[in-house]
């Protein structure tokens, strides 16, 4: 399974965002939608800044 | 194994850009820097439009 857990960056640590993303949507309005395996959906002000598959890692940071 | 395939956006159709991706990392200055389980690296000027785990593909678009 290829799931990976989101994370935005506040004041240099990573906080968690959603766990088992499966889909990363990136809007033209500055704004990221992750979906989960569960279908959990979250719309966060922010981009990718790092994604690892090996890591399973997603780094987001505001936008 | 979780590697996916990057493809760029051109005319509506997915021209493949790397096998085998890795990390993906989205500079400040509109590019993505892709790196391929095997060492290979690309820089283009584009932007991470869509990434799906699920599929194993990353599609950028021109900036």
């Amino acid at each position: 399974m290829c799931e990976s857990t989101a994370y935005i960056l506040k004041n240099g640590r990573e906080e968690l965002v959603l766990e088992s993303v499966d889909v990363i949507e990136n809007n033209n309005d500055g704004q990221v939608k992750l979906t989960s395996m569960f279908g959990e959906q979250k719309t966060i002000k922010a981009r990718v800044k790092e994604f690892s598959l090996v890591d399973h890692k997603i780094i987001l940071e505001s936008t």
